[in-house]
């Protein structure tokens, strides 16, 4: 780490804007990309921080993704909100659309933000987040691509599939987890292939439907979802209400849309917003309050809440900047230079 | 099964019936009962059939339950129906509140339905069944009493906390699930106590925090959350939904509350329901046949849907009546004849 560079969190924001920006995306998918990439380095998630920018820069490459896209609202009398992302990334979609979600949970007590037609490749945990921040809790969840077999079957079906949950804490970052419904992410097996690491047991089988510890074979092959039957039967319910339900491409057809899984998947995406005040009105309210009993009972039995070491890293980088490695400045310089010429 | 006794779902009902009248039940909170009991015992869902009977007469001898409890609807113009289940059980305040459920979640797109100050001991899938009925998607969740300990840590405190979901079908019975997010239900652990037999591995640890197989020594420690920390970061965000944020008892309160873990336990219950057709205006409707599409391909690769047992199970007892043993024709008797005095 001797040649490690420290950026902050403003002129490492800026960096990322700029690489979109050159590429052609509009102000508006290009901020909200940079946003929530930034967001992922700041918490230490390299897992959807600037590793992320290239599959981005491909999936524009492919023609998968409108960079001008502007998203469009619209919403009625009902509880439910809806953003057309009209073909761009759904982190612009969902900056459009969160405040009037937050405006509807509010007033109803529970409201769920659609995005349709979104390209998608963020965790949700920011989302969730900014839900926290304006007093909500908040559930996410959307397809991906099929890459995962339900239980007792042997093809890629499901995909990932991942559940974010978020409860507002006062004085406290909010109580927020995000995974996928998987047994691991995707990008999980990837990196055991790359290092030539076997696989734990029970998270893949090969093409024929045997359990196999080889990432190659599991990649040509299925992951398992997490947890047996039950996270099989919870990642067939976000196929069905944030795929089926809400007029978006379930992970089967996500994948035939795209053809590859090395670029970001098109569907849509499903979020309820609740008014933890509206749920408590006429039952002695605190409700916060009583929460923080819960997390205490946690922690003091020596358990642990999520997202904290996200925090953790999140403190580290605002006291004392984002630190990069050399070969990361040297791609994201490679990346500002030469634009989609420098993804293949 | 030489003795074996086959009634007609109208008789077996009646006689359910009869045992709540004859110990002071309501017509309402009786009736309610009487029908959530008979569909566990048409369905071959044991554990939630005519076995219930004693425990929620047991809740009644203790003091726990108001037998005469009328729940109270409330409403506004909010997403958010209210029932006050008045210290009663939650199944007659189910029926009061589904039907204005659906109402809102029809125009408005999506509703949840609240129930406080209830004893809870059945099943969610006869509430998402009748849900999906009135041509709604539905989530329910609710607490229950503290036996299971958090990922990582060592003390019971999380409940084993039931999450269900029903999707509508067309022609077809419904996408149901109803699971608890412990890796087992409390019950099973209570007949493998019964039965002498070890635990499989991974379901408890003992009060020391050590991982057991033995089920006395499980039923005195915790039980664990299916799917590792993922499982319980869900059966947190159910203490928190189903719990704090409705102004009800979480599953430490309730245990501290009752005091036992052999009557049932006291809390409120959430249930949120969705207008499939509501979400899918404006993008080319159909979700009911794109559904069937996913079911399909779960099918066509040796893959089940879930709750298939158990409409097997519902179509054998319509053909042919519900059978039961001598023990349980004699069970019920004794219960019709005695009463309070039939239990401990």
């Amino acid at each position: 780490m001797t040649d490690a560079t420290t950026l902050t969190a403003h002129e490492l924001g800026a960096l990322i804007e700029e690489i979109f920006l050159n590429v052609g995306f509009s102000t508006t998918q290009a901020g909200a990309l940079a946003r929530v990439i930034l967001a992922g380095e700041q918490d230490a998630c390299k897992s959807h921080g600037i590793y992320r920018i290239e599959g981005c820069l491909r999936t524009l490459k492919q023609g998968k993704v409108d960079p001008q896209a502007t998203p469009k609202l619209q919403q009625d009398a009902s509880a439910i909100v809806r953003v057309d992302a009209k073909g761009g990334f759904a982190n612009a979609a969902f900056e459009l659309g969160a405040p009037v979600l937050a405006e509807r949970a509010h007033s109803l007590g529970l409201a769920a933000l659609v995005i349709n037609d979104c390209t998608h490749f963020s965790a949700l945990w920011p989302e969730v987040e900014a839900l926290t921040d304006l007093g909500l809790a908040a559930i996410a969840m959307c397809p991906s691509y099929a890459t995962v077999a339900p239980t007792g079957g042997t093809k890629p079906l499901l995909g990932t599939n991942p559940l974010g949950f978020g409860w507002p804490r006062k004085g406290a970052h909010p109580y927020v987890f995000d995974f996928a419904t998987s047994v691991a992410a995707r990008g999980e097996v990837e990196l055991h292939r790359i290092a030539g690491k076997p696989l734990p047991e029970g998270w893949a089988m090969d093409e024929n439907g045997t359990p196999t510890t080889d990432a190659t074979l599991a990649l040509e092959g299925a992951m398992l979802p997490f947890g047996g039957h039950k996270g099989s039967a919870i990642s067939t319910m976000i196929e069905l209400l944030a795929g089926v339900m809400i007029g978006d491409m379930t992970s089967p057809e996500a994948l035939e849309f795209l053809g590859a899984t090395n670029i970001a998947p098109r569907h849509g995406e499903l979020i309820i917003a609740f008014s933890p005040e509206k749920f408590a009105e006429g039952r002695g309210g605190a409700s916060l309050d009583r929460a923080e009993t819960l997390f205490d009972a946690i922690l003091g039995q020596g358990a642990r809440l999520p997202s904290q070491r996200r925090f953790a890293a999140r403190a580290e980088s605002q006291a004392n900047g984002i630190r990069l490695t050399a070969e990361e400045v040297a791609l994201l310089e490679r990346l500002r230079k030469d634009g989609l010429k420098a993804v293949s």
